[in-house]
Parts: C-alpha cells; structure tokens; sequence
C-alpha cells in the first residue's frame, strides 16, 4: 500500500502545467507497490501515473529505468512508457522527489495464477529479453550472488530470531552459491521482479509488464529462476510443475536455451529464492510498526528455496 | 490507506458480471479512507468506484445511506450514485461483505484550503441540507452527545497516557455539553464528516460530496459545527474566522440560520470537537500497530475544543 509523499494542490498543479497532458480531473493514491508513491491522474484527455521515487530507488539509477521503458516501447513490448515535459525531460522534481509521470497500461494482475497466465508470462519474458537487446545503458545487478552475503551480514544475528536455524541456513546456502554460481551464460536486461502484480492480463490475454525499477543486467535465465519461484508455487507450497513447464516451454519458443541455461536453472532458482528470502528478513527485521506496508513473511521464500535444494535437474521443471 | 479486502480474479468478473457497466479493463485499490476498501474501476464505458464495506459500517444501515445518496443526485446534488445490477438492486455482497458500485465523480480534495473553498462548501452543504429534507428514511446519530459517555468510558482508564490530564478534561466537558446540550434546532440529514478529503472541487470550484457513511439526522447545524473544526484551523492550530465567516455566511445565503442555531454554534463547535476527539483517543488507543492505517493525533482536537472553550459568542466565528 503506498503513498508515502502527499502532493499538495499547487504543487501538483505546477507540475501538470509542464506537460501537455490536458486538464487534471482527478487524482488518487493506488494502493498498490511498496517502493513509490503512485497516483493514478485523470485529466480531460487520458489516464496517467505519476510516480514519486522514494528513498529505494537510487536516483541516480532513474534514467536507466526510464530509458529502458522507452526503449521498449519502441521495441513494442507492452508496458507504461514515460511522458515527457514541454522542455522533452521525462525526469522531474515533485515534492523534493524524483517523479514521472507514465502512461497507463490497460489490464489487471491476476490474483489467482492459472496455467494460461504462465505461458503468457514466458512468452512475454522472452520477448521483452531479446527487445532489451538493442539497449545502450547497463546496469549491475545488485542483488545478485555478489551482494547477498552483505545483506546476509545486516540481519544474521536476528535470523534465528524470526525462523530458528535461519542464520545456519543462510551460511551455508550463500557459501554454496557462491562456489557454484555459473559464468558465461547468456546475459542482457533481465526485469528482476516479474511477480504477479507487475503482470497485466485482460482476460487470460497477458495485456502488459509494469514496474521496471529493478531491471538490471544479469543471466535472461535468471530471469526465469525469480518467476519459477513467483509464479509456479501453489498457496499449499507445493510446486506446480505444469505452470512451470507451460513458461518454460513458450519462453523458449521465442528465445531457444542453451544447454547451459538449461542446466543451471536449479541452481539459479535456489540463488533466486535465497535472494528474496534475504529481502524479506531484512524487510521483516527493518520495517518500523507504523509503516502503511505489510511485511511478507520470509518463510514463503525458505519454503521455496528447500524445495530447489532438492531438486535433481531441470527437468523437476518440466523440461525434458 | 485503505483496501481491507483482496478481490479474486473470479469473484470480481462474476460480480462485474452483475451489472451493465462493460467489460473491465482495470482494477486498482485506492490509498483514501479508512473505513471500507475502495477500488477504482475502468471498463470499456466509463469509471466507477468499488466499495467494499467493512467492519466500521453497520450494515443495517446501507439501505439507508445507498438512498439517501440517490435521493441526492435525483435533487441534483453532485455525489456519487450507486448503481443498479441488472436485478434493480444496488446493495450486493462480494468476498462475504456488502458491497455496491458508485459513479465516479470528477474533483480532488485540497490538500491546502484557501477561503474560497469554505464559501464553496458553505453553499454546498446548505443546498445538502435542504435536499434531503424529502428522504423518507432517518437514522440517529450515534456518535452526538448521548454516544459520547460511553465511548470515553471504553478509553477513559488510558486517556492520560495519550495526553497527560486528558480524562479529568473529557469528564468535565462531557458533563457540560450533557448539560448545555440545545433542544429543539432545525433538524435534518446531515452529511456529519464533510472533512476536506470528502469534498472535491476542480479549480476553486466545488465539483461534489462524497462519503455519505456517517450521514444521519441531527441539527444541521452540528454539520456547521464539525467544518468548523475541519476547515477553518490552519495548520499551526491558529484559527482562520475569514474562511468561517464565508463558509457560514455562503451557508445562509441558501438557508438562513435561527437565532437559536447562531448562539448555540460555540457549543456543538465544542462538541464537535469533543466528538473527534473522543474517536481518535479509541483509535489511537485501539489500532494494531501492523494496521495499514495511520493513526490521526488526537491532540489536534483538544486544541480545537481549548479554542471553542474560550469563545463568547458566534461573533468569534465572523459573524455578527
């Protein structure tokens, strides 16, 4: 639930008035994200977003995101695209905060995860990898292997704290990925959050991806890994091996593996799962009571994470 | 902040399903309110807003407030409408809570209030008051002076930990205001919580109400009362009487005031007062603190209640 920075009338008005997006007829906090503030704006013309950057988001990072979601807009990948000012800057100043405002994309993150909705999502990942292509900027991915043991180190004396024997778990764990991490797989921007409600649907139809502020360059597979995690667990935490093998298998349609990828998938995806678990202990050990943000419970991710542990090969995927 | 209540895939479709409203294209929770979840609507025809009720609204009384806010727009009072289905009914149930689709109204509350505003909602809510004097249904006021003992009793043995010698000072006030409390004033429906966050306005124009929730019969001029407290303090809890002055006399112009309800005004001001005071001590004492809702301070409203303490008469609130 966010909006952490009330827009006063004038500034907003100021604001709008740099655009020529028409007359503002309303304008509403979404309670949805936990990184921005986001407004949904109406004006007599078309449908909007602003978005104030808040303290996640590394401003100097802005004009990567920025860029990229222009770059794929151009590339005709679904997503919001950055309007820009009179002056033609897309990046501005509301409230003290980085802010832009984006094009409304049609559509709603589906709730309830059907089969149908994971083969869309492959075939979309797909694309938006090879549209990425062409991109100029990069960017490190910074919650890769490299940075988790640093995030590890702020939260492992009050691990146990939140699940017993985490801290053991995690040292080990993060030991064991970084000696087995792979080198030279296929790379570009990958999205790096592709969970549900960061995917559009219309119907089955997938309409859209949104929110690109972790896009990043790292493995395309590792891409995969986040969403087999995200995307293919049931509510019980039992993995469903039909949604995974339905994203798979319409990602690769579009963008063939190679062997490689293919077998570093368990390895990525243990990598991919201590990753959010990391997040979510930090998140759950450093979020204040009176935050309007709900922590996500890091068992979900340790859950995950024991079951890529045990998995033989790729084809506990679906993959033959 | 405000969604309570997570909406399926399938439960919104075969509650979308309902209605004649078109096919939906977006879904999104809005970050206003505290008391219902609220979702903003896109179909292919137009935008509307969900409302979801939730524990805070009782609902026996929806029927009453579903009407009141169609008897409004049938006199042409600008406010939300709450649409039919495609069996008449407007009142339907959807996740096990009631629930009803409104129209969507143009506007944005002011963050910053400039007088203009309080002549404009002076004028609006004496057009309100007179329009529903033809609404066949009543409901009391639960939360007027008789409601107020028992509330302070459920947070009495707390209040001074909220602010030191609060409960010597809400036993004496309440005793007061028992006593002092008028009779016999020009009654009717009254809106009784138009803060700024419910009324919209496009430019310095007044382009609606919105939030009928706590609507119920009492003297119209306990509505004066609370805008009173909402409107007119600015932010460093001085007192503007410029925008209570138009505010009351843009008011009268529409429907002029008793002479009993001019000299009873400093009195239901502290009462007013007293009355949010009361209900932000028992949230303030009674909200979780992994709520998603941020606790108001009820000292602002013992600072409102100190200044109508010290007021002689009407003259105080500008008029003569």
């Amino acid at each position: 639930m966010a909006v952490y920075t009330e827009v006063s009338d004038e500034e907003l008005e100021a604001f709008i008035g740099e655009y020529e997006i028409g007359q503002l007829v309303s304008f509403k906090g979404i309670a949805e994200g936990v990184e921005n503030s986001n407004y949904l704006i109406q004006t007599n013309i078309d449908t909007y977003i602003l978005t104030l950057y808040e303290k996640r988001v590394d401003p100097k990072n802005l004009p990567f995101f920025l860029g990229y979601m222009d770059h794929l807009a151009s590339q005709n990948i679904a997503c919001p695209t950055p309007i820009s000012g009179r002056d033609g800057e897309a990046l501005r100043s509301l409230c003290g905060r980085p802010a832009a405002i984006i094009s409304f994309l049609k559509g709603m993150w589906p709730r309830r995860i059907h089969p149908e909705h994971c083969a869309e999502l492959g075939e979309a990942m797909a694309r938006l990898h090879l549209a990425g292509e062409a991109f100029p900027l990069s960017l490190p991915n910074v919650l890769s292997v490299a940075g988790w043991r640093s995030l590890f180190e702020q939260c492992r004396d009050q691990a146990d704290s939140v699940i017993d024997g985490l801290e053991d778990i995690l040292e080990s764990e993060i030991s064991h990925l970084e000696a087995a991490w792979p080198e030279g797989l296929p790379t570009g921007i990958i999205h790096a959050d592709l969970f549900p409600d960061n995917v559009f649907f219309l119907g089955n139809k997938l309409s859209g991806l949104i929110d690109f502020y972790f896009a990043c360059n790292d493995f395309f597979a590792y891409d995969l890994a986040i969403c087999l995690n995200a995307w293919c667990f049931e509510a019980d935490g039992s993995f469903n091996v039909t949604k995974a093998k339905l994203m798979l298998s319409r990602y690769r349609k579009v963008r063939p593996f190679t062997d490689d990828e293919l077998s570093a998938l368990p390895l990525l995806a243990r990598g991919a799962a201590t990753r959010f678990l990391l997040t979510r202990l930090y998140d759950w050990l450093n979020t204040p009571p009176d935050a309007m943000v709900k922590r996500k419970d890091p068992r979900e991710y340790l859950h995950k994470l024991r079951f890529h542990q045990q998995v033989g090969g790729p084809g506990a995927y679906g993959l033959s």
